[in-house]
C-alpha cells in the first residue's frame, strides 16, 4: 500500500502511519520527496486491508493499492488457466462453449422444442431459468421446482447438461441437484450469503458480472467461491449499465482481454442480456469470440413473440443456427472451435 | 403504451399489434401519421406489462411506456404522503429523523459509547450493523447474532430504537426481533427473495438505494414490499456510481425532489456511504435537509482511527455534535426541525 | 410526438396541447384512456422540434419522440449504404480499411519510418495528429503547421493518403490542404463551430463519437456536417466513459449494429484510445471487424517507449504486422477483406 | 509518480525505470517489498509528467500519481480562496451571488423584461446567450451580434453586469466587449483552442464543467485559462451524465466540498440545466447553497411556455421571487447573505 503525506504532514504524522503499519506485521519504506513523504507499507497480503486504515490517520493525503484486492482468482495466485468440466465437456479451452435455451421455462412442449433445437445446432449446455429475480412483484416469477422438474425432463432426453439461476441460499442443494451449472444473476453478484451457499456445495457455477461493477470487485466477488473450496467457477460478462440508451446494457468487451490477462477463470459472454434485442445479438455474439470470449450464453426460444419473459432478446431457431455458422467461422479464424 | 410502427409497416403489421392489445384487455387506438402509424394501448394496468410483448411484433419500431412500471408506490395510486411511525417518532413529517451510529457492532463499549454519543446530540435511531455484506470474503463480516443482542442492549439502555441490515431472506424473523427498523442494502435492494421475506414480515424497512439503479427501479422494488401488505416503508438515497473519481458514490441530490414528486414515502438520505469520507459528509449532510429529505443516516463511531469497517466515513462524535448544530439551523430555514 | 397528461388533467388543458400542434402546422390525434389522455402529434419533422415545446404546458406529464432528432444521417432519409472515396479507397464497402500511425507526428524521421511501417503492413491511410487537443496545458501540444509539412512528406514519398485532426474551425481550410481527411476529436464532437466550418469545407471527415454522447447524438452531431452538403461522413467509436477502471475507455461494440441499423454512414472503430493499453488493442480491433466495422484506427508508432504521446497504446511495428495477419482472417470469416 | 513493478520484474528492469526518472531530473528511491517492487519517483512537477511515460517500460505493472495534473489551481499552488470581482460585486466572498435571466436572448423585450424581474427579486448578475450550441442544426442558433447589443441595452438600463457564452475562439474579443463575464459551455470545457483564447483576453469568465468530466480534468481545464494570465475564473457545477432517466444530469453536490478542498476558485451551480425541469430547480438550489457553492446561475424568463430555448427548465419571474425568498433563509442558516 502506497500512503502519501499531504504536504507539510509532520514527522509525527509520518510515523504514526509507519507504526501502524508495523502493528500489522508490515514493512515500511519512507519515500521523502521534495514537497511530500510517500510511506510505501509492503507484505504480501495488503490486497486484502481496507485503505481505510491508514486513510482515516492525520496527515494522510490519499491511500494506494499496490495488491489488489482479490486474491484467490488472480493469476498471481494462479498462473495457468482454470479449466471447468462439466459432463466432459471442457471450458476455458480450445473449443468455445455454447450454452443456449430460454431465459425462462414455461412448460415442457416449450423446453423440449428448445433443448432439440440448440443441440441440433450444436449447443453444448441447455439454459432455462426457474426462479426468475424479476424487476416488478407483477411480472411471471418462474415456474421454480416445476421448472427444475421440466429442465431434468429436457436434459435427460437429449443428453444434455443444463444450467440454471439460484437467487436464495438455502435453495442451493435443491437446484444443485437438478442443474450441472448453477447460475449466479447479475442483481446477486454481491449477494454474499448466496455466494458462499455456492462456494460450499462444490457445484460449477457461472457468476454473472454485476451489471455496475467493476471487473476488480467481480473478481472480488469470485473469491467468496473460491475461498470455500469451490473451484468450478466461470465468469460471463453480460453488460454494464452506462448512459447508452439504444441499447439495455453496453457490453464491456474489453474485460474478456483483461480478465485474460489478470485471471485465471474461464469468461463467457451473454450478448442477449446486454443489448436486449435479437437483431444485436448476432454482431456482439462474433465480437465476443474475436476478442477470446471461452463461450456464449444467449437466449433461444422456440417462439419468441409468445415467451412470458424477454422475448425481445431470444432468437428462434433458425436465427440461432444461422449465428452458430457464422461463429464456427470466427472460431476458427481465431485458432478455436464450436 | 404507445407503439411507434416502423416506417412502410403494413396493414397487417398494425393489426397484429391491435390484436394482441385487445387479446389482452386493452383499448386500443390508431394515430396514422404522414411518416409513421403509433398505435396507442391504454387501460389502467399497461405500466405492469413487458413493452417486449410488443416490441417483439414485426413491424413495431420502438413502445414505450405511458404508465410506469411502479404501483403501489407511486404517488398515483395514494395521493397523501405516507408516515412512518417508529416508537412514537413520525418519519415523513415535519421533523427531519436523524439515525446514527457505527458502521458495524464492534463490541460492548463500542456500541454503547456510540449510542450513548448520538442520542446525546439529537439522533432518535441508532444505527449499527451486525450482519455486513462485504466485497471481499476475508474482511471482517460482522457480529451476527451477537451484535444483536449488543443492538438490544444499547437500545435498552438508551431508549433509543435501533435499525440493523437483514442480508439473508432467512434471517429476517431473527433479525426483527431485535431490530425496530430493518435495512436492506444497496446490493441487496434487488434481491427480491429477501424483499418478499422482509415484506411479510410487516417490520418498518429502509430500502436503500441500488447504486446502479433509477429512481424508477427503486420505487419497483418497493413496490415488492408494499405488495406484500408492509406499508411501513422508507426509501434511503446513498448515492450512485458515476465516473468521478473523487468520491465513493455522487449522491443523487435531485431525486429527492423526484421522489416527493411521484411518490408518497418518506426518503432519508446516507451521506457517509455517498461520500466515503467524513470530511465531505457534513455539507452533503445540509445539502439533503435543504432539498427537502425527511432524514439522514449518519455514520458515527467513538473511535473512527479504530473502527473495523468503514472508519473513514465516520464522524467523531464532537463532529456529530457540531454537524447537528448546523443542521438544526437549515431546517428551521425550510420550515422543519431535528 | 407523443404527449401524456397528467391524470385528471382537464378538458383545456389538452385543448392548449391541440392548439399548440395545430398553430405549427402538425396534425394531432386523441387518445383518451381509462387513466389518462395522450395526445399523438403527427408530422414529418417532429423530430426537429424540442419536446419542451408541449413539456411546458399545464397538464403535460412527459412529452417522447417518435421521430428522431437527426434526420439526414438516419436511414430513413437515405437507405443505402453512403460509401466515402479517399484517393480510390472505398470506405463502407466490402473492404475494412485500416488507418494507423502515430497519435502525433514528432519529427521527420519518426513519421517516415511510421508511414513506411504502416504502408507494408497494410494499412491504407496513414494518421498523425499535429494539432493535439491536450488535457493539461503543461503537455506538448503538436507541431501544428510543421507536423503538416511532415505529413505532406511522408504522404508524397509513400502514395498514402493521411488523416489528422483539426481543432479551430479557423484551421480548417489550411488543415484540408495537407490532409486527405479531416478528423474530429472526441472532445469536439458537439464543437458546432468546427461542424460547421468543416461541413462547408466538404472535406472527407471522421467524426469521432463524444466519449460520453449517445448514439443519438452522434448522428445528431453528423446533421451538422451533413446538413452543409459535406457527404463524406465516416463516425468512430472510440469508447465511452463509464465506471469501470481497469481502461480508459469502454469500448461500446454494441454502437456498431446499431449504427448501421439506424443510419446508412460507415463507421470505423479506434482501440487505440478506448483501452488506452497496447495489450488491449489486438482483442478489441478484431472484435471490431466481427462485429461489422468498416475500418480501424490504430496508432502505432516506431519507437513507443520513446512517444511524446500516449505511447502506451500505441503498437510497435511487428506487433502492429501479426494483428493485420490477425484481422485478415478475422475479415474472411466475416466475408470481407482487408 | 509510484511505478509498481509487476512480481519477478528483472533488476535491469528495475533500473531502467530508475534511468529514466533520472533523465528527466527527478528523484528515484525503491521500495523492494517481498512479492513486488515499487519505485517512488519524486519532485515537484511529476503531476505535470504523463504516466504512459513509465507505464510503457518492460516489467512496469502500473503507474499512480501522487502530484495531482493540476497545477496553478489547487490549493497547494495558492493556499487562500480566490475572489472575483464584477463591477464591484465579490464572487467567492460570504455573498451567494445569483446570476439569472433566459436561455438565449430572443429580442428586446424579453430581455428586458427579464432583466427588471430578476434585478427587482436581487440577482446581481444578467444571463443571456446569443451564441447558442445546440445538438442539432435544425434549432435556434441564437441572435449572434445582435443579441449582445440587446445584452447591452439591458445592462445599460438596469445597471446591472451580464454573462453570456462564446463558442469560437475568435469572437472572444468581440464578445468580451460586451459582456462582463464569459462563459464557457460545458461541451467546450475541453474546447482548448477556446480557454486559450479567453485565458489570454484576461475577461471574468465562468468555466462549466464538462458533463462528463472529472473535478480533476475540469481543474486542469482551469489551468489552460490560469496559465495565460486570466485569474479571474469562477467554476460552475452544472450536472453530470448518468444513467439516471429522471434528470437531464445528475448534479454533483459532493464536487462543491471537494472543489472547496482542493482548489482556491470560486464555485457556483446551475440547477436549471442539471435538472432540466423548473419544478426541480428550486430543491437542487437550495441543496447548494447548504452545500457551500458560492452562488448560482438560473433561468428565468418572462414567459417560458413561448421560450424559443429551453423553456421548461426556465423559472417564471414570481416563481424566482419565490425561489430568492427561501435561498435567503438558507443563506442565513450556513452565515452567508444573497
Amino acid at each position: 500500500m502506497i500512503v502519501e503525506m499531504i504536504k507539510g504532514a509532520s514527522p509525527e504524522e509520518v510515523d504514526d502511519v509507519a507504526q501502524r503499519a508495523k502493528s500489522l506485521g508490515l514493512n515500511v519504506q519512507l519515500n521523502i520527496g521534495t514537497d511530500k513523504t510517500v510511506v510505501a507499507i509492503l507484505g504480501s497480503n495488503t490486497g486484502q486491508l481496507s485503505t481505510d486504515l491508514f486513510a482515516i490517520l492525520p496527515g494522510v493525503e490519499r491511500v494506494a493499492r499496490i495488491m489488489k484486492p482479490y486474491k484467490l482468482a488472480s493469476r498471481e495466485f494462479k498462473a495457468e488457466d482454470s479449466l471447468v468440466y462439466i459432463n466432459g465437456i471442457e471450458i476455458g479451452g480450445k473449443r468455445i462453449v455454447v450454452m443456449a435455451g430460454p431465459c425462462a421455462v414455461e412448460g415442457e412442449e416449450q423446453i423440449v422444442e428448445a433443448a432439440r433445437a440448440v443441440r441440433k445446432s450444436g449447443a453444448c449446455v441447455l439454459r432455462g431459468g426457474t426462479f426468475k429475480p424479476r424487476t416488478s412483484p407483477f411480472s411471471f416469477q418462474g415456474l421454480a421446482k416445476d421448472g427444475l422438474e421440466l429442465l431434468a425432463r429436457a436434459r435427460q432426453q437429449f443428453g444434455i447438461p443444463v444450467i440454471t439461476e439460484v437467487v436464495d441460499p438455502h435453495d442451493v442443494s435443491l437446484v444443485s441437484k437438478y442443474a450441472d451449472i448453477l447460475q449466479v444473476g447479475s442483481r446477486n453478484m454481491q449477494n454474499f450469503a448466496l455466494l458462499t451457499s455456492i462456494g460450499r456445495s462444490k457445484c460449477p457455477v457461472v457468476l454473472k458480472r454485476g451489471f455496475s461493477c467493476t471487473v476488480t470487485e467481480w473478481l472480488t466477488a469470485a473469491d467468496y467461491l473460491l475461498a470455500e473450496g469451490n473451484n468450478q467457477v466461470i465468469l460471463c460478462e453480460r453488460g454494464i449499465r452506462t448512459f447508452e440508451d439504444s441499447i439495455r446494457f453496453s457490453l464491456d468487451i474489453s474485460s474478456i482481454p483483461v480478465i485474460k490477462s489478470v485471471s485465471h477463470l474461464p469468461v463467457i459472454v451473454d450478448p442477449s442480456h446486454a443489448t436486449g434485442h435479437y437483431s444485436l445479438v448476432p454482431a456482439v455474439a462474433k465480437a465476443a469470440v474475436a476478442a477470446g470470449a471461452d463461450g456464449l450464453l444467449i437466449e433461444v426460444h422456440p417462439n419468441p413473440k409468445e415467451a412470458l419473459v424477454d422475448g425481445l432478446q431470444s432468437l428462434t431457431p433458425s436465427d440461432f443456427a444461422r449465428l452458430m455458422g457464422e461463429l464456427r467461422a470466427i472460431a476458427k479464424s481465431v485458432d478455436r472451435y464450436i
